[in-house]
């Protein structure tokens, strides 16, 4: 049985109101897809894919405006040159752990031949190597191809899932999380999605609504992972969507407001940590090449506040889900790392006056 | 009589404990002036300028490694192409309102013929065109000159004072605010202190260590002001300095982290907001234009954690400081912004048992 | 009597055809305003300020998209940080000298009681210290107003003529400079037309179509002038205009460009060269802040490449028509820069086979 | 029999004096590794690796300084964002086919168990599917590992080699090229050297010091390769190595000067074209990650202007020297590549009085 999302507990974070499924997949088109990959021989697997799939078809014949922020770069996330100089995406976005992003490249390369994926694919990444035993390439060509055959739309798969699987946050078991929000404008509703791979944070750091949850929770009630000088990776990706008509420009103003739900949850950017945003806003069709100019649609820039809101609060709750989500997970090793307890966070809260 | 700053009312934010002064100043050499420009007659003025200087003598003979981040870029940083292309900071810093850039670049390039400030000086300034009738140019060349050579290290002057004279911060009175931490590294201590011009952000966004204060203040308790279409600018330009021997991109990376702070007091970077932030780095001395290379030092990556921790702590303390410090002021057309009741806020977060 | 341009000569650049006038304001609306500021008592000036309006009426009220790119930064342009936020550009832009940066600005503060500049001007700069005595502020806010009053389309003054009229270029006498192209896309034709201030370079590197000019025209031929230590200041605003439906991305790439006419004159980015290049599009309209989307328009990328190519001829050409327009002339303390003799570059070129 | 580099045919390109090899590899501790895949059955294979390593060791133990630029962003190279934040390079470079970055991003990771490659490894490319068919992928993990073990210094192969084997340039056949050039600073000299993997441009653009080479061999002369719509893609990577003690803002400096070359072998950054450029600066040595600051050396900015002059001067003499060394190549279904005729090239400068 699956863990309460923050919400169920009674926790809001923000003033917004969610999308029905309180994921990216409010946003309509949107799909995502994940395959996890957990063994023990001949290696020990704690990893996976995500794709985040912007249309409904492939991505390559109906293009959507893009834009990318990078709060601290120690990471990796792929096909940004293109991205930038386009304005556009062209490619799902894949997810996974450090040692695979060349396989999930190359499988997005091949996948154009079914329309899917692009010559400059882009990949993400964040370091799963605590519990998953590498470098060592689990994930392969064939995970790839299956999660994007199998995304969808409706609820998204939170926690230790996809490229989330074997992730850690704050200390305790991270990965997949996602959150909406319903933004109002003057001229109508917009809804922003997003989706995180939260693998970010030192324990005493973590904090809900201002509460300073990682250190009312100390090592001696759940104990703190023992990470190596090698494994001091934290790191967290974060995909922003919205149905909202923004050009280039303001996604990328979009996508640097992530970094307001990072700070709200504890995070100040390590150094080794690659902190990376990028959104996407399928309001606007690219579906041609013609010779002629295209005919597009566009915020006025003093109608965006509500869009910025919306992200803050969207990227913030959807790292308290994947903390929610996220189980109690032992690797290679015999290393674990623990959930999040949530009856230590309700009471917490409680002492606190934020419930 | 002033008003007491955060931590004398009880009220701490992070965990790294002050500098002497809790002020830039506390990084050693850095220095302070501030005029304001306070008169009702032909024209209501309430504005003035507010000198950073980064040495004990002209920073253009013993320049600074330095570098900037803008969070929302709706204001102006002048001076910047260079900053970024040299690496280096080579003028004194100069804060003012919308109206009087112009006027403090020229007295800065006219400084020049004493050691002051530079060919391309650095002029920044938020909008305080609700109080301060304008256009107008209020700020003359000679109040400038007088900034820079009253400029003196010690305690720093907060609230109403210097650039932040006519500001106003989450619709309570802003103005200049700062803060310092000690931040330990493996190999010794550091300084970061933190120097804003607060005029950023609505009421119901505010809040302090999470604790929700802008709602729970409202406008049947304070008035809000009252703005006319043409006077939605809100921005925070934010000063950091330190004495750690960073290079220029640890600069920018030190720069980036303010927002931490800025999203921890709430804001989210408004489309009408220009929040800029420019660190610079004492701890090289860059006096020579010599054929010889240079040595300098530099602190590796691996060491900046505690720095970028104190950078989003000291200008969240120093966003409070401005609130705390500054007084309910009158303006052109009879026009008040309250001062934050200090008592509200000290019994809003016993409430939420934060003090 | 005025000195011939480049063509005149029987010398062409590129292979697209020029507009009627062969300058920006063959881009439909782009109109051009400029004041020289010529006196030897009580200082000697050689300065001025050359206005370029991309609307027929002021820019802040039918605001066009915008794109900037900086080759080598030691150089002032104000306004940057909304540009590239917004996308757009809201002011008229004026280039002038180093000293007259702040003087400008504050005019075109002004400026906005009769709709025209901007709260964020945009005011660009090289230095004209070498002829023309400063500290000074020799440009007063009412030769800027001037300029903004006598704008007109047609054509336009070349070298020593408004901003340009102290410069030097590759060590001859400089100034402004223009040309424009017809670039034929598959849907249509487009015009790029390019303004530039010209104070680049060494004599040594100058080159006409690969031709080295500066190397065969040696200081016994045109003396060179005698720079002081204090004087290496060498820079080139470009200013691009375009009336193809370009977004702010796509303005940028298109600005990115100017550097290949640079690179063929001979530049490579001086140290103490400010060489900043903004490229605008006036084929979109922004007149509104409505609550609804806009609608506009947006060539698609695969359409640019003869926009790009236009860019880059259109920007060679305009830096020797600004060195053939130039006249030899005396400045502070009997300095002459003296004139590029068309006769001794006619006769190199036709030794290379040119003409 | 290998063809004769430009010089050996007599033609010099800027006033710089070359190092020994005129390769990349003049600056000390550079090596280089090529491994050419060419075959025909099952499918046709015109591809390979180049690998650049900055040291003599493994790079990830002493890391170097870099920087980049990306003057048209139709491209990938991995590892940026860290590169970018760190300030450093800390994996060999890899140059390689569109169709196999996944692949040799693989093998870098997998190459850290021998202290090779990074976690974040830096590979990038150009298109070869005109005569290399796909999406497939010839390039193997073991290709790699065996260009990182012969990598080595001396002489560099050209032309259609390594990465560079199935490249086009300006509608002749492309591929690798390098040179280098003796950069005399005021207190000493220091090497630039350049790698490029040249795929890009049309014949109609293709100068040489000027002249309209590519004007003047008409496809009747030389037939042009018959490119579908799929096959617009045309790039270049440029790698800069300096033993210059260079900061990392100053190899982006230097790295920007790439363009120069291009600019002056006639491109001007086609949309589809991924024009990006690596700088790094091996002079100082970055071996550890202790607590105390590193005490690094720094060239003055003003001193860097022969470095900007020679790495201008060694791209335009490596994109050269790559169209000199490749020979005609045929690939998939019959389709022909052109070396440049070097008869008709001396022919061509003799007439215009360029040799």
């Amino acid at each position: 049985m699956s863990r309460p999302r923050l919400r169920d507990l009674g926790i809001t974070v923000g003033r917004l109101p969610t999308g029905p499924h309180n994921a990216i997949t409010d946003v309509p088109g949107v799909r995502v897809g994940q395959v996890s990959v957990i063994y023990d021989e001949p290696m020990v697997a704690r990893t996976g894919v995500t794709i985040i799939a912007p249309r409904e078809g492939p991505v390559s014949r109906d293009r959507v405006f893009a834009g990318y922020h990078s709060f601290n770069g120690c990471g990796a996330m792929t096909g940004l040159l293109w991205l930038e100089e386009s304005g556009q995406l062209s490619s799902e976005i894949a997810l996974t752990g450090t040692y695979t992003v060349g396989t999930v490249y190359d499988a997005l390369v091949r996948a154009m031949q079914e329309g899917y994926g692009s010559h400059l694919p882009v990949v993400a990444e964040t370091y799963d190597g605590f519990l998953n035993e590498g470098p060592a390439f689990h994930v392969t060509q064939e995970h790839v191809l299956q999660a994007i055959s199998q995304a969808s739309d409706g609820p998204v798969a939170e926690g230790n899932v996809g490229g989330g699987t074997g992730m850690k946050c704050h200390d305790f078991k991270g990965g997949i999380g996602t959150a909406s929000r319903i933004a109002p404008l003057r001229c109508c509703n917009f809804t922003v999605g997003a989706l995180v791979q939260a693998n970010q944070g030192d324990r005493i750091d973590l904090m809900v609504k201002g509460v300073p949850v990682g250190q009312e929770i100390g090592p001696e009630r759940v104990p703190l992972p023992q990470l190596g000088p090698e494994e001091q990776g934290s790191s967290i990706i974060v995909i922003l969507a919205t149905d909202a008509p923004l050009l280039p420009f303001q996604c990328r103003r979009l996508a640097q407001r992530a970094v307001i739900g990072l700070a709200r949850t504890g995070s100040y950017g390590h150094n080794w940590s690659g902190d990376i945003f990028l959104a996407f806003a399928t309001g606007n069709h690219l579906t041609s090449t013609t010779a002629e100019p295209d005919t597009v649609r566009m915020l006025p820039n003093s109608e965006l506040d509500p869009l910025f809101l919306a992200a803050g609060e969207a990227v913030e709750e959807a790292i308290l889900n994947a903390l929610c989500a996220a189980e109690t997970m032992t690797g290679q090793k015999g290393r674990v790392v623990h959930a999040l307890p949530t009856d230590d966070l309700l009471a917490i809260m409680k002492r606190y006056n934020r419930l």
